[in-house]
């Protein structure tokens, strides 16, 4: 009996969680424009991305994969998710045809802190929140997380815009890699892509 | 090629995370003595546990198997982490001889507030981290996360104590049970065991 059977015969009800597999390879929805190395390793390039529900068999001709979960926030306070949830829209919109995948693993130190020690430095000082909800509604934005599947990454982001929001994105990227918080990061890759 | 040797061909360093299965079946060091449901379903009964390194091949006869990582806390404050490892000894003591895996799965509405919120009613309301280092170091505890694995519970806690703390545990597991923190928790099991 393997685990994933032996979990299934617990008879779990649905959690409500979404558990992505991000595909590179040969096809796909999305076509990956650039993937660039930030801090660290870069990954493979390759020419098409899928986003698909996890725990299908996973086949063929992947370039990589990375696997990742939505889960409930780990510093967002009460006032900040009431803001979030005013101003954000869907994924998916027609417009928004541009995306960018970014991965991001952050440092044992960072690990290492308290909760409150941590919530300091990525709100109060590097304001993570604010500055994502000032680009609210035309940046939109899913964490997925994954240091706790055991991958190479600790989170992966998804962000979808119009081409008319290009230069806002850049913007954001360049004001959230300017932080303290940026400082705990030690692996990011950054992949932009089109959908066609 | 799938998922698993996906990830790995990232060359991936060691996170220092420990994934690990707890497998119920016939054989094992722990002998399993009680599986009691306190909320909602238990777990098919077992004679032994075994703890193992995950992503090993679970082979036959297993009854079920749980799978959890160790992770950083979500809770703890700066003060709150000195104190515990002031006074918190290892698992694997000889005298610890007598041992509680508790599978726990919280509420929809408890993972739907925002962490102020959940630390709020976790720690100033229900003493939960306080009430936990009153033990120490007589009650050693460690906390596996599962909620992001996808699994039918969100945590597994694994506790060790000698048995002429049997009374002090369950003083513990009862001051708990009763804070309002667990008014959200909708599935708990209570597995006791012997080392033989």
């Amino acid at each position: 009996m393997n685990e994933i059977r032996a979990a299934s015969a617990l008879d779990e009800p649905d959690r409500g969680l979404f558990l992505a597999s991000f595909v590179a390879g040969n096809d796909g929805p999305w076509r990956i424009e650039s993937v660039s190395p930030v801090i660290g390793d870069s990954l493979p390039k390759a020419a098409h991305l899928s986003i698909r529900e996890a725990d299908m068999t996973i086949t063929g001709d992947a370039s990589w994969v990375l696997r990742g979960t939505t889960s409930n926030g780990r510093y967002v306070n009460q006032a900040e998710q009431l803001r979030l949830l005013e101003r954000q829209q869907g994924l998916g919109r027609a417009r928004a045809t541009r995306a960018a995948l970014i991965p991001i693993r952050k440092t044992k130190a960072w690990w290492d802190l308290a909760q409150d020690e941590r919530r300091k430095i990525f709100e109060e000082q590097s304001s993570h929140i604010a500055i994502g909800i000032e680009y609210l509604p035309a940046i939109a934005r899913r964490l997925f997380h994954c240091r706790d599947l055991g991958g190479p990454f600790d989170f992966l982001t998804w962000f979808e815009y119009a081409p008319e929001h290009g230069v806002d994105f850049e913007m954001l990227v360049e004001r959230l890699r300017s932080t303290r918080e940026w400082t705990f990061v030690e692996r990011e890759v950054d992949i932009r892509l089109i959908r066609e």
